[in-house]
C-alpha cells in the first residue's frame, strides 16, 4: 500500500471515530452555510453565497407544504419525503417566515421562533456585509428584563432595558433614555431580539458614534391594538404615567426632556407620533420608522395633529432637536401614508429628516433605522 | 317596550360598541380559561376547573392531527375542519408539548414557544394552587442577559443573570452566586423562562426564605452534548475558567467557595456532579435535580467519582454544606439512576438530602426543586 493511500485511510478512520459525517469524507457537501437563526441541530435552512436560501424539511406524510416568506412558495417533495425550496436572493438581516403544512401556518422546527404576526413565527437571519449588527470584541452592555405593575392596565407587565457598558461601574453617572416601540403583532421582545438593540448600541457606543444611553423596549399593547384614539391614549397613559416615572425612579436617568427620545416602527411609529406630537415638552427626539397616519382610516387623528401644529407655529421646530423619519422604500406598506404626512409637515413648515433604506416593511430596515437614529441623539 | 327589555337592548348595543363578542351576549361561553401560556389572541388551549385542558385547532386540510403531551393523542376533526382534544387532568406548572400535523411535529401557533427538545417547542402553563410561582406585589429583581467571549469554545456566548432587588442601590454589598444548569435539548433560556427563576427568587427573598443572591443561568452546551468525560470536561473548563471568573470580575460577588453554589437538572445534574464532586474546594452547595450517573452508559464515570470519594474520606461531608437531590418520583426517567447513586453515597458515608416531588421528569418538579434548594443556600 502506498503511504499516501494508507495515510488517507488512517485519516478517514480517525474522522469517522471523531464523529464526522460521510459528507466530510467526500460525499457531496451540503451547499452553503447554516443560517445563524437555525436551532443548534438543524442543517437547513442554508444560505448560499449569493444569498439564496435553501429550505429542506422531512415530512413524508404531508400532502402540500409551502414556504411563506415574501409570498407563498410551493415546496417540492422528493421520493424520500423531503420537501425543498430555494428562494431568490434575499436581503441581509432578519426575515419572518412560516411553513404552511397542509394549509396550517406554523413555525419551522428548524429555526428559532420570534413573537411577530401575533404568534411565534420563524426567523431567518441572512448574513450582512457589514459588522454593524455582529457581536464584536467591544465592551458589552446588558439587556435587562424588568417587571412592573401598571395601574393603567391593572396588571403586571415587563420591559427590556439596554444598559450601556459601565452602567454598574459609574454609579455617579446619569444617562439619557431612548424609549423604543415595536410594530403590530409584536411585543417588548421585538427590539430585544429581532432588533438586536444591544448589539447595535454596543457597537455604536464603542466607536463613539452614539452616546452611552439606556434604551427601554416597551410592550406597546397596553390594550388590544386598534387604529383609534382610544388605543393611542391608553398607550400614552401607560408610557407617561407609568413607564417613564418607573424608569426614572429605578435607574440613573437624566429626568429631562432633552435627555428623552421616543421612537417606534409601524404601529409604534403611530404611537410615537401621537405621544410625541401631543407632548412636545416631553421628548426632544422623535423617530418614526416605516410609519405615518393611516389614511383614510386615521384621517381625523391626522387632522387633529396638523391642527395642533398649526395652532402652535414654530413650537415643534424649537422643541424637537431631531424629528427623524425612515422608510423601507416604495415597497414599504407605509410608504404612501408617510409621504402624505411629510407633505403636510412641509406645508406646516416643520423641520424633519427623512432616510430611505431599501427593504420594505421589514426588520432589516428597522435595525438600520436604529443604527441611523441613535447617533443623532443627546448631542 | 318594557323598561327591562329596553335596558337590555341598550346594554347589548353598548357591549357590541365596546367590542364585546357575541359570547358575552348569551351565546355559549367557551369553557374554562385561556392558558397563561397562550399568545395574546388565542382562546385555546383552555384550562377547565379540574385542570383538564381543551385543545382546539382549525386545520381543515390536514389529514391527521395529534397532540404530543405526555404521549400522543389523536385529535378529532369536526365538519368545519376544527380539531379538538381534551386531556386528562394535568399537574400544575409548565408542560412541553407539540402538535403533529400529518406526521410533522411542530409548535402550536396558539402558544408561546420555548427552547426544549432541541427546538422551539410549545409550552402549556397549568395554574397552581400556590402563589410561589406567581408575579406578586413584592420587590422585583432583574433578569439580565450578558454576552461574553469564551476562549474555551472560541465563540461569543451569553448567560442570564438574576440580580436581586436592591442590587443597583447597594453598591457596597457583595452577593453569593448560584450557578444553575438546564437539561438536554435546552439552553440558557431554560431557567430564565421555563424555570421562572426570577419570580421564584423574588418571592423567596421577599419573605426572607432565601438570602439575596445572584443566579447565573448558563448554556451548558459548551460542545455538542454527549455522555462521556469529554463533554463534561469541556463544560467544566467553560464554567471554572471562563464563566465564574467573568462573573466575579463583572459583578459584586463574594469570591469564596462558601458563597458559591452549583445546581442543575437532568443533563445539568450530571454536569453538577462532575464539576462539583471533582472540585469540592470550589462549591459549598450542590443541587442535583432529576439526575444521577446514567447506568450502564456512564458506569466508568460513576466509578471514578466514587473512587475519588473513597480516597478522601470525610472530605465531601466537611466541604459541602448542602448536597441536595430532588426527584420527580418513580415516574422520573432518572429515578433508578438516582437511587443507585444514593445507595453508593450511603455506602461511602456521604451526607445528602433527598426530596421527591411528584411530576416525573418535568419543569414543575424543577421549579419546585429551586424553591426547595434556594432557601438552603448561604446560611
Amino acid at each position: 500500500m502506498r503511504p499516501l493511500v494508507k495515510n488517507r485511510l488512517i485519516a478517514a478512520a480517525a474522522m469517522v471515530l471523531a464523529g464526522w459525517s460521510a459528507a466530510a469524507l467526500g460525499a457531496q457537501e451540503p451547499e452553503g452555510a447554516r443560517a445563524a437563526s437555525n436551532v443548534r441541530s438543524a442543517q437547513y435552512p442554508r444560505v448560499l453565497p449569493d444569498r439564496r436560501v435553501v429550505f429542506r424539511l422531512r415530512a413524508p406524510e404531508a400532502i402540500k407544504v409551502q414556504l411563506d416568506l415574501d409570498g407563498r412558495h410551493d415546496m417540492v417533495k422528493d421520493t424520500s419525503g423531503t420537501w425543498s425550496y430555494t428562494t431568490d436572493p434575499l436581503g441581509p438581516g432578519f426575515h419572518y417566515y412560516s411553513l404552511i403544512i397542509d394549509g396550517l401556518a406554523v413555525a419551522d422546527p428548524a429555526s428559532e421562533s420570534f413573537y411577530g404576526m401575533g404568534r411565534m413565527a420563524s426567523g431567518l437571519e441572512v448574513p450582512y456585509d457589514t459588522d454593524a449588527f455582529a457581536v464584536r470584541d467591544v465592551p458589552h452592555g446588558e439587556l435587562r428584563m424588568r417587571r412592573y405593575y401598571s395601574a393603567v392596565t391593572g396588571s403586571w407587565r415587563r420591559f427590556f432595558l439596554y444598559t450601556p457598558p459601565g452602567y454598574d461601574h459609574n454609579p455617579q453617572l446619569r444617562y439619557p433614555v431612548l424609549y423604543i416601540l415595536h410594530g403590530g403583532g409584536e411585543d417588548e421582545r421585538g427590539w430585544a431580539t429581532q432588533g438586536l438593540t444591544d448589539v447595535i448600541m454596543d457597537n455604536l457606543i464603542a466607536t463613539g458614534q452614539a452616546r452611552p444611553m439606556l434604551v427601554a423596549m416597551l410592550d406597546g399593547n397596553a390594550v388590544a391594538p386598534g387604529f383609534g384614539a382610544d388605543f393611542l391614549e391608553k398607550f400614552q397613559a401607560e408610557l407617561l404615567q407609568v413607564v417613564i416615572p418607573f424608569v426614572e425612579r429605578n435607574y440613573r436617568v437624566l429626568p429631562d426632556p432633552q435627555a428623552r427620545a421616543l421612537a417606534g416602527l409601524s404601529m409604534g411609529g403611530l404611537q410615537t407620533l401621537h405621544v410625541g406630537l401631543g407632548n412636545p415638552d416631553s421628548f426632544a427626539y422623535l423617530g418614526v420608522f416605516s410609519s405615518g397616519y393611516i389614511l383614510p382610516r386615521q384621517a381625523e387623528l391626522a387632522e387633529q395633529a396638523y391642527a395642533r401644529i398649526a395652532a402652535h407655529p414654530g413650537e415643534l421646530n424649537s422643541r424637537l432637536k431631531t424629528f427623524f423619519f425612515t422608510m423601507g422604500g416604495p415597497d414599504d406598506i407605509a410608504y404612501q401614508n408617510c409621504q402624505a404626512m411629510l407633505k403636510r409637515l412641509d406645508e406646516l413648515g416643520v423641520r424633519y429628516e427623512y432616510v430611505e433604506t431599501p427593504g420594505g416593511h421589514t426588520w432589516p430596515v428597522w435595525r438600520e433605522s436604529l443604527l441611523r437614529f441613535a447617533p443623532r441623539l443627546f448631542r
